[in-house]
């Protein structure tokens, strides 16, 4: 039967690339709202919003893929807990399109004018780099099963939360001339970014508890 | 091999059971956080901090009993779909514990002084009710599979959105005086309960779409 294992196997693999696949698309997503946010740039905030639909759509054929191979295939208990950990991940990878969509509405709301005062654009840039290259080394590590990769993207995390911080000293400093409103704006958007790479992390440590069978506490 | 089945059933019957005590300890866990954020009331803030690693236990071992139960049972599709579903519920579930976690830390990190200036303790009480009586009614509907009561808590969702609406009302306004910080508290707090209750909706269209074949949109 060992092609029958094969075919399964290669079900699996189909899987996996699709969760890759998926990580790609929501990097695209905050490079792009990241940069429709610091430009003020409406078509490009507009084709974050429109391309969130993809996402969600993906993921729900992906998770739709995972349940159909679960009842044809009957897995085996360690299969099946990385299926489980499959929809997991999709549905983390989802949220994390939604925090991009999210950031692409706040630029489309504001635009014409930038929602960022300018002495945060460096900060949020930053946040935005963060968040693509947290989101390139998770879909590394779904990929290639890069555990070390994943140790590595706690600090990407911890990098995430001191701009975090950094967003809300300047909001906090005596300094701020911008009133309640782009407080509001900046508030939000910073949740957005943090949440953007809480959700990568938590990708991340299923994929290192899966390889190793530990929890990848912060550190 | 009716005795069989019969089994099983009683297994799905113990998932929904376990379903509806989430939701009723996610309940309990808002209502004490909103009043201890509108008392300033740092004991009842920290009980809610420290049950949320309760919920979080309570999900983990849930998801590991329904993973258990797929593995044991190789049940059919539409069963699979259903445990499917619930890993998702109690996922939406531990959110929602998550959201008055972070409400109770803002009171704790707040406290002696309350987080709430005065003319917006009756808006927050009532987010606080209303995402009680949310939590409450999803409750009922994973229990009874009552779809019209998941048809009202749309409605509840938008009492909910316009209470928020109301608060960046108030932080908008040429009155408010309370400063920056107050202002990211409460646009912070107010996004909490509105994403509880989104949390609670997106259960009970789950349970809507399970009972009945057909999306509930909103309306």
């Amino acid at each position: 039967m060992s092609w029958l294992r094969s075919a399964f196997q290669d079900e699996l693999d189909g899987v996996t690339n699709s969760l890759v696949d998926l990580c790609n698309q929501v990097d695209s997503a905050i490079a792009k709202a990241t940069h429709a946010l610091l430009t003020a740039n409406l078509e490009e905030a507009q084709e974050v919003i429109d391309a969130d639909d993809k996402i969600d759509d993906f993921q729900h054929e992906l998770d739709a893929r995972i349940i159909d191979i679960v009842a044809r295939q009957q897995p085996v208990a360690s299969d099946l807990r990385a299926l489980a950990t499959a929809l997991r991940m999709a549905a983390d990878m989802e949220r994390m399109g939604d925090m991009a969509h999210h950031v692409a509405k706040i630029a489309r709301l504001r635009h014409p004018n930038g929602a960022i005062p300018s002495e945060l654009l460096l900060t949020i840039e930053e946040m935005g780099k963060v968040a693509s290259t947290i989101a390139k080394k998770t879909a590394e590590v779904i990929g290639s099963k890069d555990v070390e990769k994943a140790v590595e993207l706690e600090k990407d995390d911890d990098a995430m939360d001191q701009l975090h911080r950094k967003l809300f000293q300047v909001l906090l400093s005596d300094d701020w001339a911008h009133g309640i409103e782009t407080a509001i704006d900046v508030t939000l958007i910073g949740r957005y970014y943090e949440r953007y790479a809480d959700h990568a992390v938590s990708v991340a440590r299923r994929v290192y508890y899966q390889v190793t069978g530990k929890f990848l506490s912060d550190f």
